[in-house]
């Protein structure tokens, strides 16, 4: 449906992150080799933190591939969490409020893969947001409202919590109408110091999701690589799919699972949904 | 807010309807007289009847007097029955989706003012709308609520008593969150054959609304005219403002009324709301 | 680098000849299975003759997968004589300005291909173009200069002999400036009657190019295909690739071909740039 | 016709630059005071040189004042030198690559004005680029030749000498054809440190052009002032109309004047055409 990465680091060029690799996120755009649709040109985002405490997102109706302000800004803004999406739709409009991340405060949050027949349990959904942040829903995605149900239930608290509640009430709504397997998921969020990154599906059979290993680990594993120079020692990327096919570079993130990156440490948890 | 046009008569180019004036809504979209904002440039929508039972929909992000598609298209499609809107924001994003005229079957719809404090109120209107035209909604207007409000009152079955359900619903929510003056509008909408046009709010100091003057009656007024020779004898318009200044052209619909319009006749009668 | 379509026939709706088929224009856009790129995502256009001499044309720099307006427009405008073009940029801009068709009075241009090192020949060529037609250009292609000088060599009197002229002035150009293979086109242009389609290139490997089987004999031939019976029996097709797998209706144009298709009939001669 | 502000001194955040006062460059864009057309929504662009040598541009085809990622843009990158265009289109397309500041290298150039007649000159003007910056231009504004022009004339080595050398050769154009005043310009470029902006027209009636007065006079002018406490000591603004209406702010460049502004210094000279 969709591909997206989040970096969190020293400061890096975007441009570095989203342009430089051989299977960079722009590659994706036009040839992704793994996801559920090869072209992912119904727009695209990009979510990064730097002087304000609040990120700053740039969102567009273009393919990314071709969008020059995205080569812009990417050439001249760095840094230390950022998290770029590029969609495929799966029906909503192309419009810029359905572009990933989306934000609340100081929070980012994006998603790839979908909530089954959402207009079906759309209503119902959109009743368990909490009513103080219902208003602020500014598109028409699932991917929107699943963030919103996370903020209600706590997202800014305890995220792996509060996202394991919104799935329940997800996977209740939907079997209530009749859904067999009510959502697909790789989400990640950040309040841009933590990323917490989700792989679930409620048919056991998730979209792809990986991490990048430790950059000294894999500096000693290919001492000659010219790319490896260019990061720095805490760069942790955690990527729909690899950004290039270094050995040893990439591990899936195993079904089910949550990971949690907060500085330059990676741990995993298993993740499960909580009935509501 | 915005401006808006609807024509029912022997069908016409749509660009002679929107550009050929001296005070067009092409005109007005950079320089209305009549407005609550001088620039309606926040996108554009046209709507038309054609060769398909449900209406064609053209919308756009663009400023109308820029858009080099509204004046191609305009000047290929001719209709017997037109609805054109120029948007001024009042906060919602500039976005297709929350372009007017909106859709539903062929229905078409578009409003002028607002539902006011409408995040205080969005989620009980929401609400009261039918479960099953919910996930129709494809923006974040107040008006988009307003016609799936109006829908599920039984805007296909009988328009003025719908419409006055919808504002009675929409004037009881407010008042519950404490709005002083809950909307202000002027609306039409049309199945294809009638139109129906509103003028009212709730503080009784309603946006302008006028209707055409029967033409016969204009072509005896002014025999020399040029414009009048290329308008058919039962040509109808209902605009936000005149199309332009010739005496005797153009009345004003009263405060509190419903004009509908079909087959070229008119008639008017009173508008209230109707309590929940 | 492109796909296009040019049909001429009795009047059908866009939209059948868009998104209908199997293998449809729209689907190309996504997934293109003979173009030099599967993606044809940078833009689109559509001219049509209608109600006016010159043509209507319809451009927008959206991926025609998901552009709502094309959907509308094409479900409600008819025509007997239609060409969609989609584009992949070869590097110059994604602007309406840089869509195909080009229109000139009442001629319509489309390209699929380029002129090779166009930024070192462009001031060249510029240069050969009429003066009083050289302002008309709006737009940054190879592809509208090239629609210029065919312009200025006499299109509208002889369309093959006026090709064959700005292709020899094109290829000249370019060897002269060390170019090995200046040019590689299907070409399309039309006055609102018949249509002339080019396919050629320096090198003699040129893209894709076919016709359409003739509509009474393909009948014959698949008495029992429900698709054939929505097909008008005068239906000319010249596309960059088949619209879908129907054995026996489609032809491959052969290299260095001119076709040329007016009022149900198809002609094809051998096509040779013509020397300055 | 147009709008355009450039600032130099400590670097601020963009966003500073452009909402803040009372009169912004946005407030300018729905509503100029001074300008020759009152709405300038034809598109818009922000120039400012950051971490790299050669300036970040960012242009949009949307209303500035309707443009989020121009929000979110300015509200996180701060800059020691911008500038920022609001455009209202005499007739060339609104499409991005027709928005100000055009970029050279290291060079920006935004242009308040126009070449009248244009459609007249434009292939003289053409000729008279430096073939090897020809291919360059990407747009198909009058503003993006006489930069060329400039540029082709010297525009790197000595700008004052090169943008008279340019407007001479466009008034010799002008005048060749039959155009009484070729030109009328207010015009701003930089290589990044120095600032030199230009009034003038063939007329002698030129495109209004402010500067700001040197903040620690102003500051003891008005020690209550608050957004004076918000500007650096060494800021120094050039506009096409004010952005405030603090008593001796600004100063009006006059006519026929070329302005320098590099390291918080200001020096102006008198400006000439040179004859070709």
């Amino acid at each position: 449906m969709c591909r997206w990465l989040a970096y969190s680091g020293s400061p890096v060029l975007i441009e570095d992150l989203l342009y430089r690799s051989k299977h960079s996120l722009i590659v994706q755009s036009l040839h992704s080799q793994l996801g559920a649709e090869e072209t992912n040109g119904d727009g695209f985002g990009v979510g990064w933190y730097g002087v304000q405490p609040a990120p700053g997102v740039f969102r567009s109706v273009e393919p990314a591939w071709n969008d020059r302000n995205l080569r812009e800004l990417s050439g001249h803004i760095s840094s230390a969490l950022v998290f770029a999406h590029i969609r495929a739709s799966t029906g909503s409009p192309v419009q810029q409020t359905n572009s990933h991340p989306f934000r609340h405060g100081h929070w980012l949050w994006m998603h790839n893969g979908l909530i089954r027949d959402f207009n079906l349990v759309k209503r119902d959904l959109v009743l368990a947001i909490g009513p103080e942040l219902y208003p602020e829903i500014e598109g028409t995605t699932d991917s929107e409202v699943f963030f919103h149900l996370a903020l209600s239930f706590g997202l800014e608290q305890d995220p792996p919590a509060a996202v394991a509640r919104a799935v329940g009430v997800i996977e209740e709504a939907g079997r209530r109408h009749g859904v067999e397997h009510p959502i697909q998921m790789t989400v990640a969020t950040t309040d841009g110091r933590g990323i917490w990154a989700f792989r679930y599906s409620s048919e056991g059979d998730s979209r792809s999701l990986f991490t990048s290993t430790d950059v000294p680990t894999l500096r000693a594993q290919h001492p000659d690589e010219p790319l490896l120079a260019l990061v720095p020692d805490d760069a942790r990327l955690i990527v729909s799919e690899p950004l290039g096919d270094l050995p040893g570079a990439w591990s899936e993130v195993p079904e089910s699972t949550c990971v949690h990156v907060e500085a330059g440490r990676e741990q995993s948890a298993a993740f499960a949904p909580a009935a509501p």
